[in-house]
Order: C-alpha cells, then structure tokens, then sequence
C-alpha cells in the first residue's frame, strides 16, 4: 500500500519526488484511494515547495495515462493548436480557427469553458444557434478530415486526472503554480493529439500572469513539456492590460470575430490573430517562412476566404450561419443597454481589463461555479481603447444587459476603469515578445 | 459565507490571518462547513509558512471554544499539570502524581492515549484491572477533592476541534509544527483547568525533537500561551536518547513506576520526576523554594508516603491494587520471553531509543490507527544503560512477547540498538536544561 502521508511529507521538506510517487499519487486519486485531503496537502506542498522539471514532466505523463488519447495520425498532416491562459475580449480562436485552415492547415482544438472573469472559447461558440461542442473523438477527427477545423469542449475520456486535480486546486488555492498549470495544459494537448501548439500568454491586469518574467517561465515549462512529446509548442506573449478588441461578452465578440474575418477586425486583435497564425503556418508542412505565412495569412484575412473556412466550419459543426450576413440574428441584449460617455476630454491612457471582464461576468456572461449556464447576450463594447483621443460625453463604450439596473451598474464599473490623461497617449504594443522559428 | 479559499491564499502567500478568519476556520471545521480537503490545505501552508505568536495565540482560543471548559476553582487551590512531548519507556506521570499529591498537591490530568512509538500514560494506567480513564468533569473534580489526583483520558467534550484538526495533520504530514503542537497542547491544558503545567520536552533520536533548539523553540511557545491565559508553564528538557529508565512496554512501566515510589527507581528515571515534581511544588501554594521543593519530594520517595499516594490513587480510579505488593500479578507475557546478551565486552555507548521504542510497539505495545487495542503485557527490560560495562554474554535486555517468533524479532532490533565501544563512557546527563523558578 502506498504511504501517501510519506509522499506529502518528503514534497513538504523540500525533496524531488521520485516518477513512482508521482504515479502513485494520481492513480490513487483516480482509483479513489488517495483522498481529497491528502491530494490538498500534496498540492499546498507542491505550491510552495514547486516541482522540478523532472517532477513536471512525469505528472504530466501520469495525467494523460489517466484517460485516453487521441491518434490524429491517419490525418496525415500536422494538428495545430492553440491555447490561451485567458483574457477579457479574447476571440483569438474564432479567428484563428478559420484562417489557418483556409491556409490549407489543420487546426484541431478541445477547449474549456469560462470560470472567472475571463471567457472560454465554447460559451462564446454556443451563442451560435445550433453550434455543437460535445462530440466522441471519431466526429472530432471526421470534421478534421473533412473542413480542417474543429474546436469540440474538452473531452472527459482525455485526461480525467486533470478534472479532478484542478477541481481541487480551484478550492485550495493551488491554481497559480507554473509546474501544475503547465503540466494541467500541456496533458490535455498532448492527449488531444496536436502536433504544433501556439501559446498566447497574456500578461497584464487582465490576465493571469501580470508580469513578462511570470509569463516566460510557465510558457518555457510549457515548451520543455511539450519537447519531450514531440509536440512544437510556440509561445507568444501578449498585452492585456486592455480588452483585447471592442468587444467583451459571448455573442458580441462572436459577431467582433465575424466582423475580422471579413477584413474589418480592430487592429489589436488582427495584430494577435496574425502573429499567432503565422507562427503556426510555419510548422503546418506548407513550406512557408514566418513573413510569407504573415502575408498569406493577412491575404485571407481581406479576400473572404478566412470568412468561407468559417463559414463551413459552423455549418459542419451544426451551427446556423444566417448571423453572418446578417448580425441582427445574434441580438444584444437591449433592455439594459447603457451608454458610457467621456467625463472629460483628452486621451484614454488606460482601461483595466480585470474590471471590465469582472463587469461582464456579473452581467451573467460568465460562471462562477462549473456547469452553471451563461447569458450570450449580455456584454460590453469598447468603443475607445487605449491612446484614443476622447471629447467630453464621447461614447467610451456601451453595455448590454438584461434590465437597466444591471446595465447602470455594469456602466458604472466600466467607467471607473477607463483613466483619462490630459496629456497624449501612444497606443501600447499588443504583442510583446515571440521567438521567430 | 467566509471565503476559505482567499483565507487560504493569505495563508499560502505568508500573510499573517486576522482573528477573524482562524475562528472562521475553526468554526467551519466544526460546523461541516470547512470541507477536509480545505482545512489540509490550510494546515499545509500554515507549516511550510508559519504562524505568529497571535495567530498561535487566536488558534488556541478558537480550539478552546470549540467545547467545554473546566472550572476547577472549587477546588480552592492551585492544580498541578504535567505534559511530555513523548519518549521511550516515560512513565514519569505514573511517580510524578502521586509524588506530587503526597507532598499536599493537587494533581489532575487528561490524557491522551499513545500512537507510534511512544507509549501512552492512559494505556499503561489501564495495564491496572479495574482502573477507570473515562469519566464526566463531575467525577473528575470530585476525585481531585477526595485524594488530590486524578489521570483521565482526554474527555471528547474538551477542544473537539484539536481532534478533527490532529486527526487531518496526522494523515497530511503537518504533524510537526511547533506552533499547531503548540496549540494543540496547550488548548486541551486550558480547557482541562489546570493551573500550573510542567512541560518535559524530550530531546533525542527517540524524541519528536532531535536538537535542544528545536525544543527550546516549542517550549517557549507554550510558555507564551500559557501568560496569556495566566497558567503558568514550566519547560524542562530532558534527554531520549536511550529509553528512560529500564522497562518499555504497558504492565512493565507501571511495575518499574511502583518500584521509583518504593525508592527503588532507576537513577535518571528519578532524576526525571524529582525535578519536575520540584518545579511544581514552588506554584503548589506550599511556600516552598526550588531547593526544599526537591528535597521533600526526595524524602517521599524514600520514606512511602508517595507510594501511600499511589495506592490511593489506584483505589479512587478503581484498580485493583494487589499488584503493588505482589508485582506478578501483572505478569509479563512469557511465551516469547527472550534474553538479549552482550556480543562483546566493552561500554555501551548508545541503545537507540526509537529502535526500542518500534521493536516495542511491533509487539503491539502501541497501536498504529486511533481505537486499535493495546497489549499490556508486551514489552522489554532494559538491563545495561548507557555508560554501563558489559562482559560478553552479559544481559543487556530481557524481550518479553506473545510467542517465540516475536520475541526473536524483537530482541534482533534491540539487540541492534545496542552500540558497545572499547572505550568507557560516561553516563549522559538526563536532565538538559530548566529554568529554577
């Protein structure tokens, strides 16, 4: 019988853990023999005695043994992926989905959904009538062979270990540890079957990790994870100090992605969706540099044929597509809706992304516990960013909500997070830093 | 409803918690509110990053509420307390309360019972036929009034919540936290109303603590809550490097405590209770100095009238007392009685206390889970101390065991335990340090 108080000690002095501890541990979480609380004391010790690389690497392997994986080799082609550690206004995928395929790549994508004050990528997909994100892993690769897309909700069967572990880090104030987040990732894309993984990760107010040094080591980790597998893993650090784009909230930034994808996109979001599309194109097999796939990728993003791959994505995966040639099929909600207007003139010289995500969130757009439904409709838009130049009673930005009480109070919290400077603003760069190859 | 999980990650990020969320915790912890696997996360992080002397201090309060409190000021005058952090072969409350009492103290004690490899005091009174642990506060005071002495077992009614949270830090490997001992400790003497609480911190191999600092640290910690509650606490360090005295094992400890009454003790066994006892007198209200304090209870081991004290005390709990005078009506077990002999002549230089303390417990002396049965007539003599000389083939202890095959075992790791050098040895010191008044 395994001595789990034994292990919890040794992690609590300080020692790396042998591969066989580490096992030990998650099969006994998943057989039911390694209770709640012993889990937690592991994984307070882990927090703050952190975990060798070593360490990382066999909890990251213990936790895909935990289910099943993926084999999307008879596709014949390299897999992109993409994962984002969160933020406010964050449709990156709903872009990026569509127009690496019309590049004729491959992108195959299980996702999250939302906790917290940033949004997941399913919740804002599911604001399209029809649209379906739970699937067996056959129609998952079927869709891949047939459109080159498929974003599903992230399977059960693949890494169960991690649902189990990260329900307890949510309540144990264990989440923000590099080496568990790390690994956490990098299990679901390693069973998922991605080949290239491109990694946004966000840094600022708005995001998890508030500094550039915080971001580099759990995107490093990341890529040392991902290396062992086989698998190529890209980190690009992005700002997100602001909202990312105009809008914030599950159907509008659907229609924002809609609105990109015909070559209308704001310029911070096509700066992200590019980088990080010609970042993978890359590594798609296509034979392309990073400034030709730059190119390609922009190209696409103007002629419409982003826009068709989209377009046959959302059908394929069930989805109506009337809202795209006519956006009033996905209707804010307007009872609530209310204005926020300059309360000087001058430059927008910040807009904290944290509070404005927290508005939307309280709107209803978001969960606060798992499995709890979202409003679609609810949301805000941006309507000045960062170093714009504002009038007084300028639109700043305008709020969507089911009742005006909730919309004034929404309005109220946005405005409090804009700052506005007497003195000009230059707009600040959006993606910080990323390795060419 | 308290947020556990920000109290958590105070605690995690090395904050020092309000009052106010320690008693949340308690209070969750008692109410079914606080789930286990947040009170273990807790508990980690408050040992890898530490508690204040006021957290310590609102802890021990929060634990003290959680039930009952004894009121003992009927009795009129001071009570006496005695607390070991545990050794090998400690039988000093067995000489220590009696001692006390038949020099016109007061003596009442709860008691826990014993885990790993250091005996309990509860379970070698029950070695007794007939005597009583378990009774309500009334009976308690009652029989403090009629003979000056009372050895109960912890009541459940006292600082349940020390029992949930033990019971948590003993399978999450938070054990060995001076300020949760501490608190611990010092939560079930105040609610137990004593007055005065000498404190024998063990130092050694066979101790929980293995330096004079670490002991030093945790006794100056109990001193401290103790000023607060106004209870005066007494720290004496003393040595468990080898077993104290001779006998380690239930029946055989209360034999070996009959004979120190009688003024037949081992020298360090004697060294151990005269100096606590002489640190209790001078708060026992008798006028009496360090000195005179030693002095008096010297003489009553001498002259009877503490092994007088004992057979009352026996009586008032409901023992048998004929094994005072006839010593074999506690007969060892027998069947696997097995003589340990010297290899070689020589000193012996050191008999590892923790390998005697687990050979004793393996014999099931102890018990390893909270409830398993204890055998009382289990256990070892030991023969040759530390500093004594040895001819080869001299006995250096006598295994006493159920059969013949544990026997062996046994006498095989006590006879390990043993180092003997070419060289003399002096004896150790057994009491390390106290302070006189």
């Amino acid at each position: 019988m395994t001595d789990y108080v034994d292990i919890i000690r040794r992690k609590r002095d300080g020692e790396e853990l042998a591969a066989a501890d580490i096992e030990a541990l998650i099969e006994g979480l998943m057989e039911g023999e390694l209770p709640d609380y012993q889990a937690a004391a592991w994984l307070m010790a882990a927090f703050l005695e952190g975990l060798s690389l070593a360490e990382t690497r066999v909890l990251t392997r213990a936790m895909i043994a935990s289910g099943e994986v993926l084999d999307l080799s008879r596709l014949g082609r390299a897999v992109l992926d993409k994962h984002s550690t969160g933020g406010v206004g964050d449709k990156v995928t709903l872009v990026l989905a569509p127009l690496v395929a019309s590049c004729g790549a491959v992108f195959g994508k299980m996702s999250g959904r939302g906790l917290a004050h940033t949004g997941g990528t399913i919740d804002k997909l599911e604001s399209i009538p029809g649209f379906r994100t739970t699937m067996e892993a056959e129609e998952f690769i079927a869709l891949l062979e047939e459109t080159g897309i498929c974003v599903a909700g992230q399977s059960p069967r693949l890494v169960p270990a991690d649902d189990r572990l990260y329900a307890l880090r949510d309540v144990t104030a264990t989440v923000d540890s590099n080496p568990l987040t790390a690994a956490s990732i990098m299990s679901k894309k390693i069973a998922a079957g991605a080949d290239v993984v491109v990694l946004d990760v966000k840094v600022g107010r708005g995001a998890f990790f508030h500094s550039k040094g915080q971001a580099l080591g759990v995107a490093h980790l990341m890529r040392s994870l991902g290396e062992e597998e086989g698998i190529e893993v890209l980190p690009v650090l992005t700002a997100m100090d602001q909202p990312l784009g105009h809008a914030v909230g599950n159907a509008l930034e659907v229609l924002e992605a809609v609105a990109t994808l015909r070559g209308e996109g704001p310029d911070d979001l096509v700066e992200v969706v590019t980088t990080l599309a010609a970042k993978l194109l890359v590594h798609a097999g296509l034979g392309w540099d990073y400034e030709r796939a730059a190119r390609e990728a922009g190209e696409r993003l103007e002629n419409g044929a982003a826009l068709a791959a989209f377009r046959r994505w959302i059908a394929a995966q069930g989805g109506e597509t009337a809202f795209i040639d006519d956006p009033s099929r996905l209707t804010p909600a307007s009872l609530g809706k209310v204005e926020v207007r300059a309360p000087t003139a001058g430059w927008v010289s910040s807009i904290d992304a944290l509070a404005v995500g927290r508005a939307v969130h309280a709107l209803g757009a978001g969960r606060s516990r798992k499995g709890e439904p979202v409003d679609h409709a609810v949301g805000v838009v941006i309507a000045a960013k960062t170093g714009d130049e504002v009038a007084e009673e300028d639109l700043l930005a305008t709020v969507y909500a089911r009742t005006r009480e909730q919309g004034e109070a929404a309005a109220a919290a946005v405005a409090s997070s804009y700052t506005i400077s007497g003195e000009e603003v230059t707009p600040p760069p959006v993606v910080l830093a990323y390795q060419l190859h």
